[in-house]
């Protein structure tokens, strides 16, 4: 047997993300500056809306160098968010699988790898260091100049300095230099803004693009959506690993206790009828489950049908209201409706839908529908057609039973939130077709486009009517003339009143009202 | 500002993907039960054909037990591969990112997650311990049993055991339980097989199912297509942290010893040539680069336009012969034709496309095209329209100009290998639209798809030859008797050569010969 040898090594998570970085979406010069803007913005929003924070973002690119061979561009941003304890700068910046994102709770951040990618793609292109201030608002602001050891995973710091701060300013500064190629990625980063925007109405965001262009999203509330909340693990998604680590560290004496101290809404109700279910003893000692114990628990809890469903008040959709007014201020559509959905569940994880659909406007008429997705008020935009909301619009809706043709400008807006987006790559790029998703997605859509059909129905008839009165108000005139001259009468009748009730129709284009 | 305490920490590898373990194909115990097998079997046969033994593997998938809450399984797969060096055995299978696929070789295998996926999922389903047994063919057999501190990313060996192994055995064989749903997942299971099967003609695959169903696929050949070697980086793939790397190994104390020792098909003529492009002196000794030289270095090398392509010799395509008999095997096709395309390369990494077309036999005839898709000889089974070759067939090719109607029996069958496969997942389901991949596939689409319609062609106009001889062949007779009884002669003409000449056709079934 021809023999070859094979060499068996251990890489780092960071080796393993350098090597594989197109599942983090750095593909190619162009999606790197998308992703490169999107993360960072993305975890400056996250810092600012958990401390209830309106945020106040600036980022600029520049064009560092360019020649024949590639385009190097530089990106500072800045935010006023809560900004980051300095002894967990170099591991938040340098270390890849070290963050503040891996608890049950709702933000844009799932991975804790997208900031962190786009400093490591900036030091294998550029081979330059990052450079960060920040402060959480206390009386000194911490600056470092980080590389990454990938090889390692650890941050190699080669600059520290510490600055003291008499405003109490609190936020973060990253600067570094990247490769890219910003023109192609110009209207996609342009469009991910505009979206950003649309979902985040209450946050000013500031662009300076390598032009010098400037883009500026002024918010138009200072509300902020409560923020969310961390949840303890719902049984129903729980695993024996999941267990055993919480047998390692609980400090219940007995199953009663460890029932209701460790997972989401089991009280004590609950806790013995599920324990009865299990065929557990409530006075058992955790400690003392044997492997086969907790592979029991673990699949009772999966098939317990009494526990309360995830309490979705951990999470923070847009409402209403707000996801309205920033639809309105983006597309200035003639009609539009939205719908936030109830809280539902998937494996154990809560997440609320919210739909919307506007017509006219600004919103682009192409031919079919233009479909807008947000997840945890991310902007989705690429591989649309692999997304579950694309699926529910394109196979699962009869546009045509709601009066839409494929002309019409017509956007349809969803946004999923949830303690775990179900993304199916690291790049956020699209959401899995989960059954309890899909159905709620679809529910949603059917009510907003009943609503729509009204709308359209009355716009229709109310189109017809205006013709007709066109018509009419084309020959009143001659009518009235033509009957005075019969009447030979000297003094034509007034016809204002009767051309009064076409300008009724005339102004007809703005929202109907509830 | 309301503080809320953010918690950073870290974790491990092991542990983001048992988090994330959607990203790696373990959804729901369907998938887990699919993905299992799937990357179980895959392992067996790189372990197999990278040392030129014909596969005999052999699956075993019984129930464990069940209950109205979840099924359990015990899975056991035996090859007779080149085994796993006993001092690596902890580690390949109980510790993430460790392995020997981190080359620039074609393997099945890309990521070095899937088989060690699997025993965690196992773990965490079940709480048990994997068995392995393993021989590289030397005097011992090895024996493990295992479980992952998925929290510290490291295997705890429960049990190990040395055999004497008389009859020089060499091969792996990996026994483990968890928790799936087979009934599910059963016919994406067997298709696989199937397709597996197709472009494994060489090897000998047995599953036995939980059902007790004996599921055999026989090899019609010994002949292996030749091994894949591993290659150096193409200069055309490589960054900065690439040449950091080779600069902190490198015996070279020159440029030019660097460029021809540690890249791809770079001679010494191309090397004096880049040199001069880079406006490098071929003298200096790369230990002496500065940072802003690597960078200069890595794009020079980018852009550089006289570096011979990739040599595709390191790759091993099915070969057209092999595919052809894989197909004919499973699909029993009345025409088929298979293409082998040049080697192109995308970022320095070569790849071979290879495409057939099949019409009728036991191709299903369903509405559309059936897609069988295949990389690196893993066939592809789920998100099909996410894949490049899909978009391929259904937005790129005019199937109507090469006279296929949508309800005619074709099967397109696309197979790319190459050192790195640009999947879009860590699950390995789908493959992104790389324009080099794309351009390649579709070109073989049109050439074989133009050989299918000379077939076409031919066979319609034989289809109406053969309608009318049939009408002829209807009458003749009564002609015959007729023509006979007007010439009041006794005995008919003899009509049988005549009628020949229809049998002739009713044999067309086969093959075109080219």
């Amino acid at each position: 047997m021809a023999q070859q040898r094979e060499v068996f090594m251990e890489i780092s998570p960071a080796d393993f993300f350098y090597r594989n970085r197109d599942l983090a979406g750095f593909t190619n010069p162009s999606r790197a500056v998308y992703a490169t803007i999107r993360e960072l913005l993305e975890n400056s929003l996250d810092a600012c809306e958990l401390h209830r924070i309106p945020p106040e973002i600036y980022i600029r690119l520049s064009q560092e160098s360019s020649n024949d061979k590639a385009e190097t561009y530089r990106i500072r941003i800045m935010d006023n968010g809560s900004g980051v304890p300095p002894e967990h700068i170099p591991s938040a910046f340098g270390q890849i699988l070290y963050g503040s994102k891996y608890t049950l709770k709702q933000v844009r951040g799932t991975f804790g790898l997208g900031g962190k990618m786009a400093v490591l793609y900036g030091q294998i292109t550029t081979h330059s260091s990052v450079h960060i201030i920040s402060s959480t608002g206390t009386s000194r602001i911490y600056e470092f100049e980080l590389m990454i050891d990938i090889q390692k995973n650890r941050p190699i710091i080669m600059k520290k300095d510490v600055k003291s701060n008499k405003d109490k300013w609190h936020g973060t500064i990253i600067e570094f230099t990247f490769e890219g190629d910003y023109t192609k990625a110009m209207a996609k980063i342009i469009e991910y803004m505009k979206q950003t925007a649309m979902v985040a109405p209450y946050a000013n965001l500031t662009f300076i693009d390598p032009k010098g262009r400037l883009y500026r999203y002024t918010r138009i509330t200072d509300k902020l959506p409560p923020p969310p909340d961390e949840i303890l693990p719902h049984p129903y998604g729980v695993d024996v690993e999941t267990i055993q680590r919480i047998i390692n560290v609980t400090k219940c004496r007995d199953m009663l206790c460890f029932m209701t101290t460790h997972f989401h809404r089991v009280g004590k109700n609950t806790a013995e009828k599920f324990l009865e279910y299990a065929q557990l003893d409530g006075k058992t000692d955790p400690k003392r489950l044997t492997p086969d114990d907790s592979v029991a628990l673990a699949q009772a809890m999966r098939n317990f049908p009494d526990f309360l469903p995830p309490d979705a008040s951990c999470l923070s959709p847009i409402g209403r209201e707000l996801l309205e007014a920033g639809i309105r201020k983006e597309l200035n559509p003639d009609f539009i409706i939205v719908e936030q959905r109830k809280p539902a569940a998937y494996s154990g994880y809560p997440f609320i839908v919210e739909v919307g659909v506007a017509f006219g406007g600004e919103v682009p008429s192409k031919t079919g529908i233009a479909l807008y997705r947000f997840a945890n008020r991310i902007p989705l935009l690429y591989d649309e057609s692999s997304d579950v909301a694309w699926k529910v619009a394109n196979t699962k809706v009869n546009w045509r039973h709601y009066k839409v043709t494929p002309d019409m400008p017509i956007a349809l807006i969803v946004h999923i939130c949830s303690t775990k987006v179900p993304y199916k790559t690291v790049g956020k790029e699209f959401i899995a077709d989960r059954p309890e998703v899909e159905n709620e997605i679809l529910r949603g859509v059917r009510n907003v486009s009943r609503r729509l059909r009204l709308f359209l129905s009355r716009k229709i008839s109310i189109e017809r009517e205006r013709q007709r009165l066109n018509v009419f108000s084309r020959y009143l005139p001659k009518i009235a003339k033509f009957a005075t001259e019969l009447a030979e009468k000297e003094e034509e009748p007034d016809i204002k009143p009767l051309l009064g009730s076409i300008d009724r129709f005339r102004s007809f284009s703005e929202n109907e009202e509830e």
